[in-house]
């Protein structure tokens, strides 16, 4: 198996075993688990196909399994998931690339999808060029948006610019710059996870634009509401995204030839790479290959 | 004239006098002003019938005309407007009721209309109970809406539930009822002009769930982002609303017999008033009766 971020959410393996009941999965199928490996089955986001919504939802590690055991993620040789929460990885997607869509991918497409942005033409922004964010740059450049990646250096610029195919590179303390592009996006996805004002960001969206909060923030952002109402703006969020999203990015990303950059590594590895994690020295994902490592 | 709020942008009067460009208005038609006399006419949002987001839009009050001179309000015995701003007032509305319609009638009713929010069977809730709450109230009822009002002290229910006809009244200090309240609203219009915290209520919305901000505030609101992100919730807000909205709500408002709840007073009273409303003691605009009234 392949397993990429915390504690492995984001998995792709083979089949090894199909349960009497499974159809359409059959032995030696390549299959990815996001962040979901359970849910229940019956309130209104379960039956509208938003489970993750859900509010017993089951994660797919440090949560606690229906028959009371706890979930332990994908850094492991084997997995019993639920046919629910597998996605079938497309033929031109490698396990390794598979990985990071499974989570960061989604987080990104099923906002654009739900909030009705998806045709070509838009103008987006990114701001927090990490896993989830250089996703959202290729997800969104595949959808024909041009995009703006908004940073507080001016250290990604080439990254974005020439690695990433962004359009534009602006860094939030140059006022002339930000200035330029006020009243400018359709939308702005937001990746940062810790405190940051909103109100620069708001200004560089459009009438109606909205800012799409993806980070888990336990300190509380601020605004104004004349900048929100002045242009009937929209601060909102959305949480990873559903299995049926999931599979229609994946198809998404094959057809549209979207690769994630990553980097493998074997488990004997997985300590350095906890500690350049924490130095955010790394670009921009890890995958574990955990079926090629030595489990002693 | 009559005229009500600030300066007073919801003005009521009668034709005396037609351009030669006029068209479809006749002298003794009564017609109403809201808040905007003026708009560029050639940006986006002009051309999408959304001049309230004009960024050149002219104020009816304490801004000034493309002539160069102040604009004044309604508290007058004439008042010179450009067609586009002027709606007719249906007949089966009286001139003193339509007032407050001009400016809080479609306050509420805008981003209803926008944010489709108009079906019958929605359960919303109101904040803040004031000029434009009390219009929220009776505007969602007369669409089908199951309409909560959310108030910080006990002091508004019965106003609330046997006056203006909302299904449920809800204090925010109440900690059982607004967790038994909670995950039970498709929207909150919420009209409170000072700082308040925005969990409680981002709480009581539904998956899905907007609370739609009309209260200009220059300290910031504070929210956390999982309160958001978790049930992909949205904090928007409108500005006034549309010419072309507010024709739409007036007919509306004549369809289904809404009345705004008004106490008419003559011009030698407005000092009085004045008072009265630092107070917050009107129940819920007073609308000056310019005409009948002598004016030295």
């Amino acid at each position: 198996m392949f397993g990429s971020s915390v504690c492995s959410h984001e998995v792709v393996g083979e089949v090894l075993e199909v349960g009497s009941e499974v159809t359409g999965l059959r032995v030696g199928d390549r299959v990815g688990v996001g962040v979901l490996v359970g849910c229940c089955r019956n309130c209104t986001p379960c039956k509208s196909d938003i489970e993750q919504y859900c509010s017993k939802k089951i994660w797919s590690y440090n949560d606690v399994y229906t028959d009371g055991k706890p979930t332990q993620g994908g850094f492991a040789g084997e997995m019993v998931v639920a046919q629910k929460f597998l996605v079938k990885i497309p033929d031109g997607i490698s396990s390794e690339q598979a990985a990071p869509l499974l989570c960061a991918g989604v987080t990104v497409y099923s906002p654009l999808n739900h909030f009705g942005l998806k045709q070509s033409g838009l103008r987006g922004g990114i701001l927090g060029l990490g896993g989830v964010g250089h996703m959202g740059v290729k997800i969104a450049k595949a959808m024909g948006h041009h995009m703006t990646v908004i940073s507080s250096s001016d250290r990604k610029r080439e990254e974005a610019l020439d690695h990433l195919g962004a359009d534009a590179y602006l860094v939030s303390s140059d006022e002339t710059g930000m200035k330029e592009a006020a009243d400018s996006l359709d939308y702005i996805i937001d990746t940062v996870p810790v405190f940051h004002p909103l109100e620069p960001y708001l200004s560089l969206l459009k009438l109606d634009g909205k800012l799409i909060l993806l980070g888990v923030i336990n300190t509380p952002l601020q605004f104004l509401t004349p900048v929100v109402m002045g242009g009937r703006k929209a601060i909102t969020g959305s949480f990873i995204g559903s299995i049926k999203e999931t599979k229609e990015m994946l198809d998404f990303c094959e057809e549209k030839g979207i690769t994630s950059q990553i980097e493998v590594i074997k488990m004997d590895y997985i300590n350095a790479a906890f500690e350049r994690l924490e130095k955010n020295d790394v670009r921009y994902r890890f995958v574990v290959d955990v079926a090629g490592s030595k489990l002693d």
